[in-house]
């Protein structure tokens, strides 16, 4: 209730104005360090993320920036397998990685004066891994039977894999993160130390400490660890293959036996948030909001509460994304109600929206759950430390992550309806439907 | 007439002991020669195919296997450019080149007595080939305008490129051979040289002379031009990612004011012919035959001529791929019938054709077509030389290419129906309707 109430006193403050003491700059081997000061409780969230995700894969290999990333839990040549997770348990914090089509990170949640012990290690399993065909093969089998966990088992994953295929024709964001199970099979040793050598070095990673911490110290230990790695002088230009022109709509039909919900959803090609212009992509995630963003979102109301056509809709929009992203719709019929009606119940909402544009006050509600979301994110130290992670590995600077709370409120619904009629465009759509088998009488 | 009547007197005779007499050998660099006799009239075809087409493209650069190909008449260091094919015409021959997913050749026809001249001058730009920016900026305009011809200006077209990069999930076929437009714009004189220097090689190439030539001369004149190149040691190993499972049924609707006969089309995954092992190709090559292969082929007798729902039917399958490769089906509608009939027209007729299978005398008379078009082809020398170039650069050997016409004639109904039964599997297949833009009313 504090928090709501502190959320409504800050609203007409403009919000970039409430950042936090963030601080940014580079070491001379090229390597970016942000800091992010909370000093409220003892405690640091130390990242590295690298400009490497499975999008930089060479083709053939997918799955290889998120095999290496497990890779790196195996030893050094001063580091026992293992060693890095079990060193920093001892020390009472937590570790993880996380791997996407942009970046690879790494990250370690542990008291504030242990940032010295965790940042050597890190800095160390950068440059000094050491592999073998035994760890190879161990954790193949590991990423694999992930493989078969989170895809394999789950027809909605097998589904949004194969219609990932079909919304991007030429780009490798097509491709998954965890790599096409046949690729998978055969990554070997070279293919993950091919990506190492290319990609793991400090004038390709972003540092990202919050919480308790000073940056003059925190300029002092990344000298200390990171400073001292030379920069790869062979790393190439970060440059994918982009999409053609996108000229047919397409649909794909995907039938399980396992399907007990069946769901139609839609995917248009969209334009992704770019350095110093990211208007579009606040119009877009505004557009996403007023659409499937909540009990009162036009989706909702009309599939939802009026017809009662849908039990679940959904708008998604997420323009954090080096390259170009998607603008994502879901509908989830009612019992009886068939796909092919749910669809077009949907389109109709969508002409219907783009006849009349978005309420005013509608409008407002969904800027001002913005603005509380903005301050309640705030608090979350390891969050922010994500968000620019995340940012820096996708194009974006320090400043364009404190400008875009601003940028969101500044969108007007012209400017919605301008980017609603360029993106919801059938030619650069896949709509997807997942269903069970028909029976056969 | 004297031609019909040959091909019924020989019907009988094992096809494979008629072979032409065909050469093969290998030079010490691994250059491999295929030499086809035809002394009948002194002329030869003489063609270098390499190992490389836009499949063995690096991402991005789509259309630099294209782009080379136009290049290669540039100039070398002693030839001026376009003084190779001055050189040719002046000599009253002709030449030319293309490029395709699994191949680059290069050929020229001339009189028998040139073909020392011809293979001089190829020899050359295999590895002396001189470039400069001022050729890219002239040849990269001319691709582009080759682009907008053949591509641009032709809603089908633009239907097919779309259609095959749906159909490829993860395999460069769905990429198209003259390139992306917006890759072929930044293609540079590094990207030309990259592949350049990788794939033109005597160890990456064949050597198919055909027409009024001897083995032994041929094999001293190869010697003497290509023998004294050296193989290029960093070949890389020609593997192309792999489709993943296809598991979703796919469509796309491409709408086109320019489109004035609308059509649906249907391509399904299919395997390709496999040294050997062709037989499941062999059953897909008839299954297409009497699917969609003239006038007494199921598709046409059923649609065309029954229930005059199309004005032309079609059904085609060339096994001749390194990789995957597909299955199509087309219908083209009479004037009243829409695409979603005509689909579900061609649907009743495989599925019927999936319970009863070929008539056999149906199939009989297919073979027996297939026998006398065997006959004809071996008339003309210079198609054979290609068919023994594509073969080899596709992953077939020239034992394969002599045992295919009685593979065909081996293969039942039952394995016809197997194979139908593997590739008319709608979760491979994507179907596309072209039509004109919804008039709004």
């Amino acid at each position: 209730m504090r928090r709501l109430l502190a959320a409504c006193l800050v609203s007409l403050a403009p919000l970039a104005a409430m950042a936090q003491q963030v601080t940014h700059f580079t070491l001379e081997n090229g390597m970016e360090v942000v800091v992010i000061e909370d000093r409220r409780a003892p405690v640091v969230t130390h990242m590295v993320w690298y400009r490497a995700g499975s999008a930089d894969e060479e083709p053939g290999v997918s799955g290889v920036a998120h095999f290496l990333e497990h890779l790196l839990f195996k030893g050094t040549d001063t580091l026992a397998p293992g060693e890095f997770s079990a060193t920093v348990a001892r020390n009472g914090g937590s570790d993880n990685a996380f791997t996407s089509y942009d970046y690879t990170a790494y990250f370690q949640r542990i008291a504030a004066d242990r940032l010295d012990l965790v940042m050597g290690m890190e800095a160390d399993r950068m440059v000094n891994l050491r592999l073998d065909e035994a760890d190879i093969l161990t954790e193949r089998d590991v990423i694999i039977e992930e493989r078969n966990q989170r895809v394999e088992n789950s027809p909605s994953a097998l589904y949004r894999e194969q219609k990932s295929a079909l919304q991007y024709l030429n780009h490798r964001y097509g491709v998954p993160i965890i790599g096409w199970r046949h690729e998978m099979e055969a990554l070997g040793l070279d293919d993950a130390l091919a990506y190492y050598t290319r990609y793991y070095a400090p004038n390709n990673a972003i540092l990202v400490v919050a919480g308790d911490a000073d940056p003059g110290e925190v300029r002092a230990l990344a000298e200390k660890h990171y400073g001292v790695i030379p920069a790869n002088p062979d790393l190439p230009p970060r440059a994918r293959p982009q999409e053609p022109p996108q000229l047919a709509e397409r649909r794909m039909t995907f039938r399980d036996p396992r399907v007990s919900q069946p769901y139609v959803s839609r995917s248009y090609l969209a334009p992704e948030r770019d350095s110093g212009a990211q208007e579009r992509a606040a119009a877009l995630t505004l557009l996403a909001q007023l659409l499937g963003g909540g009990q009162t979102a036009v989706l909702t109301q009309k599939l939802q509460f009026e017809s009662q056509i849908a039990v679940q809709v959904g708008a998604w929009y997420s323009g954090m994304s080096l390259d170009s992203t998607t603008f994502d719709l879901v509908v989830v019929p009612a019992p009886g109600v068939t796909l092919a009606e749910a669809e077009a119940a949907m389109d109709d909402v969508l002409t219907g929206f783009l006849e009349t544009g978005p309420d005013a006050a509608h409008l407002e509600r969904i800027k001002s759950q913005l603005r509380a979301q903005e301050i309640y994110d705030r608090d979350d130290a390891s969050s922010l430390a994500r968000r620019y992670g995340a940012a820096l590995t996708q194009g974006l600077t320090v400043a364009d992550v404190q400008a875009w709370p601003d940028i969101l409120q500044a969108v007007g619904a012209e400017d919605i309806m301008t980017a609603a009629r360029d993106v919801l465009d059938r030619r650069q759509s896949v709509t997807g439907w997942l269903m069970a088998p028909e029976v056969t009488q």
